[in-house]
């Protein structure tokens, strides 16, 4: 009987977690361990309270128990009952006492500015929903039991493998499924790299890294907190000046697409940084943030596939896709394969492993392909629309950088800066 | 005409990268790109190639040149084509050259043993898929564009706001979704606070770290690689002994279901331990990971709950739900908040905002409550099947730590411990 009870209450119940101590009999201790949760804030008002049976089988009291002290709470207004929507805390009991704390700044897209022109932020009003849910469907459904076990660390293979034929298809890239590792985005590769924030150990390679002069500011404060010396490296139009690296132990390059100038890496330089490499056993960081956006038809593949073994191929769908899937990839030379997957840890910790499944079936299926292939038009009409509007409102400015990628550099003529901030804000 | 044709292949096509140069004209360069690119392995046998327009319009030549080039292909054996499938790789194309590299082990689960014993793997068989998939749905198609875009590294407010009233009311946690901090799970959680694998800063608090004797490993060698120094505190069957709390500056507990031994912290101590934390200026982090699987009525609710200011307060889904879901959150003294985000980073760079949204809905709905208390009968079932075995065959063996989570200690007769670990293997 007990028994049956506990298990009907286990299927229909809500937890409730509640204390029954002091004097006098249950009912008095439950009526005060209730009251002291609503008053205490711990119950929001319109809450709703367990059913008597469930939260009478928790406690092991009576049911009536249960019925009784509602109805003690409801007489005195704490709780409310109404037929059908079941007993809850009354609205205007006293909610969680605010505290003076200034509320945080809202995220970044909820400042909504009439025009955002963050640089590499993709179109968020583009997900592919339809898309993504048939592919995230197929991949729960299909899933043997295995997979809602302890992840290995290196990822799923089936988005390896399904990486492994993109990559080589679209970018150019020479690997296998064993030589990738998923991550959580480039942010993640480079701490797996160079070591987590704190410096010392812990990275896979060594400093000093050379490093694209101006780049982003994120990566260099990130590596800074990791204890990695980075040395700038030039730009000219051609690209990252290689002939400029040294001693240093590794580079850290945007070849597809330099950062922020918005150019390819020159021909000669892409055999020149893998010739250094070779040279002084070296190793190649190559950032392929937005190379499946070019607008003409120059293709650019991967320097990675030059030197699988001198290159350490970073990519993501931060920008193909939307940053809110937090994945990524790493494509490594062998000698790194071990170390990375050390860093990362024994079982995987970070990548969601049913994102990483659905974005296999994504890619198989082609749907990743035809996404990309979406966004190119619909970026490379922005663009058009850009560099008219620029040139029929303000023909002194010079655009640069627009071949790909979702960013375009402006030269202003000089002295005209400040103004022009100030009238975008 | 070119621009409809690049917008056609735009839409159907896959994406080929190729390069076309050396002696001959663009016909003999496109077949030798493609040969290579089959001989060389980047293209894998299978692979499907681009339609003759959508290939034609990227590389910018006529389509008769990429027809003659596929046909010349099939020809020489390298490619095949078949009505209706278009052309692919042929299957016997010389796959990429296998390194000498052995295959790294397999995933954990992947091993199959006939019982998998390991604790705290929750049942991988009982992941509530269809509630899950349901939730996952209305996410995705209710989310508002910004989700897509730079995500709020505090997490979602929708699911900061469900877990706020979740954790109130089953687990006696006092908060406010402004305290609340998402991230990917515990070890994440551990990283945030006392810093990164490379030890020095980077983290939120300072050692020297009490922490549990025995405890888990994977967090001592956690923290040692973060730098922190961590001090066992000794256990006796109330738990953990904070009277031997000395000058240390935080102190790790697992007081809902001490881990292994299995016990809750005997209420005394709880109040102890927050004393000691008021006094030194402590802080006490709360591991909260099976916090929820308690299958006796005596109720156990977070320490959390008598100081929300001394207490962090750790939870993730990875026992409740499943490791495959890479959430967790941080409930924090408000003094603390402000640094996590700033360890954090400056964007959310880790737990999947798609899953985020979808766990704020599961809970919303009351699914978790209904698969937690789904597990906990199952897992009670279990553990009386367990007990009632061990009793049946090997009564001589003590079980302890039973009450609540999903491991049990047994406590082996002296000097068959070996014996017991070569028949179980």
């Amino acid at each position: 009987m007990d028994g049956s009870w506990v298990n009907y209450a286990e299927r229909i119940g809500a937890d409730l977690h509640l204390e029954l101590s002091g004097p006098g009999g249950r009912r008095a201790a439950l009526i005060r361990s209730l009251r002291e949760a609503v008053r205490g804030g711990r119950l929001a008002p319109g809450t709703r309270l367990p059913p008597y049976r469930s939260l009478a089988a928790d406690l092991g009291v009576a049911r009536n128990t249960v019925a009784d002290a509602y109805a003690e709470l409801v007489a005195e207004g704490w709780l409310t009952a109404r037929q059908g929507s079941g007993t809850r805390v009354a609205e205007r009991a006293e909610p969680l006492r605010h505290t003076a704390r200034v509320p945080r700044k809202a995220p970044p897209r909820a400042r909504g500015p009439r025009h955002d022109l963050r640089q590499g932020t993709p179109d968020a009003s583009s997900f592919p929903r339809a898309a993504w849910l048939a592919s995230y469907r197929r991949a729960l459904q299909q899933a043997p039991n295995e997979v809602f076990g302890p992840g290995d660390p290196a990822g799923r293979v089936e988005l390896r493998e399904a990486l492994t034929e993109y990559l080589a298809r679209a970018r150019g890239v020479r690997t296998e499924p064993d030589r990738i590792v998923i991550c959580s985005g480039f942010a993640h590769a480079l701490r797996l790299l160079f070591g987590q924030a704190g410096g010392g150990g812990g990275g896979v390679l060594r400093g000093p890294l050379a490093v694209e002069a101006y780049g982003l500011g994120f990566h260099r404060e990130l590596l800074a907190a990791a204890g990695v010396r980075t040395v700038p490296l030039p730009l000219d139009e051609h690209g990252a000046r290689i002939e400029r690296l040294g001693r240093e132990r590794a580079v850290l390059l945007t070849p597809a697409h330099q950062f922020p100038t918005g150019g390819p890496l020159d021909p000669a330089r892409r055999a020149a940084v893998v010739d250094w490499a070779r040279a002084r056993g070296g190793v190649i960081v190559e950032d392929d943030y937005d190379g499946e956006f070019r607008y003409d038809r120059k293709p650019v593949g991967a320097v990675q596939g030059l030197d699988p073994e001198r290159v350490i191929f970073v990519g993501s769908v931060s920008k193909s896709l939307s940053p809110a899937v937090r994945l990524g990839w790493m494509v490594l030379p062998e000698r790194y394969v071990d170390d990375v997957l050390a860093a990362k840890g024994e079982r995987e910790a970070w990548a969601s492993v049913l994102d990483q499944l659905s974005l296999a079936d994504f890619i198989s299926r082609g749907s990743y392909d035809r996404h990309v292939r979406r966004m190119r038009q619909r970026y490379r009409s922005r663009r058009d629309r850009l560099a008219a509007a620029l040139a029929a409102h303000a023909p002194h400015v010079e655009v640069t950088g627009v071949a790909a990628g979702l960013h375009a550099v402006l030269r202003l003529p000089p002295g005209t800066e400040r103004s022009t901030v100030k009238a975008a804000t």
